[in-house]
């Protein structure tokens, strides 16, 4: 083990080697996403200055923006009082965290009548965020 | 299955009954703390208009401020594109989120020499909020 990443080992990985990350807005604070990093992800995301997580659908590291150009870049990296859950702020390049095309991921709004409402905007087509 | 709750089969449980949660300040955007809910958490939560999550450690209902009585009143209810992860803004009554006694539980910064340094300060005492 590597005592340089003394910092790694103090982060309380789940029993499959998971921590959830939330993705924040450096500026405005608005929580863009949610997603979730192993070891490797946070060591590489730290070194990079790009976020790196985890998907656990795909079983393989996600360079966010891989395919968008979309990336995350890293102004700070935070863990919560029980070093289980990180939280990154960053300057979403290209202003569109979504797959949806959306600012953020959280878009859905739980109404008073009890219905979930999208209420932001698509601010570019998926279809040309993907070719 | 009551129809009336047709928000709540929107959201997709994980194979133990829950999604994650995140506690944002309504008016700061700081994000505050993270939490797990299951579906009694998040009806109570929308009910009662204070945050209820489920304590995965005690492995029952967690009224958040219970003890502390620093509830979370919550002023929107958010899902993600993927209707897998909870965002509630919410009003933080007492100011602090965290049970170290901090405003927020993302205390823990990373810094370039790779330590954690804790760099919000402690409001009050532990042993005065849980006496």
């Amino acid at each position: 083990m590597n005592t340089a990443h003394k910092w790694l080992n103090e982060v309380k990985w789940d029993e499959q080697g998971l921590v959830p990350a939330i993705a924040q807005d450096a500026e405005s604070g608005e929580v863009l996403m949610f997603a979730w990093m192993n070891r490797e992800a946070l060591e590489r995301t730290a070194e990079s200055g790009e976020a790196v997580y985890w998907s656990r659908s795909r079983r393989k590291l996600w360079f966010k923006g891989e395919e968008s150009g979309h990336v995350q870049r890293v102004r700070e990296i935070r863990v919560d009082c029980d070093a289980d859950v990180v939280l990154l702020k960053i300057e979403q390049v290209g202003g569109i965290a979504c797959h949806t095309g959306r600012r953020s991921c959280f878009f859905h709004k739980l109404l008073d009548d009890g219905r979930w409402e999208a209420v932001e905007p698509v601010l570019k087509d998926p279809k040309e965020i993907y070719r």
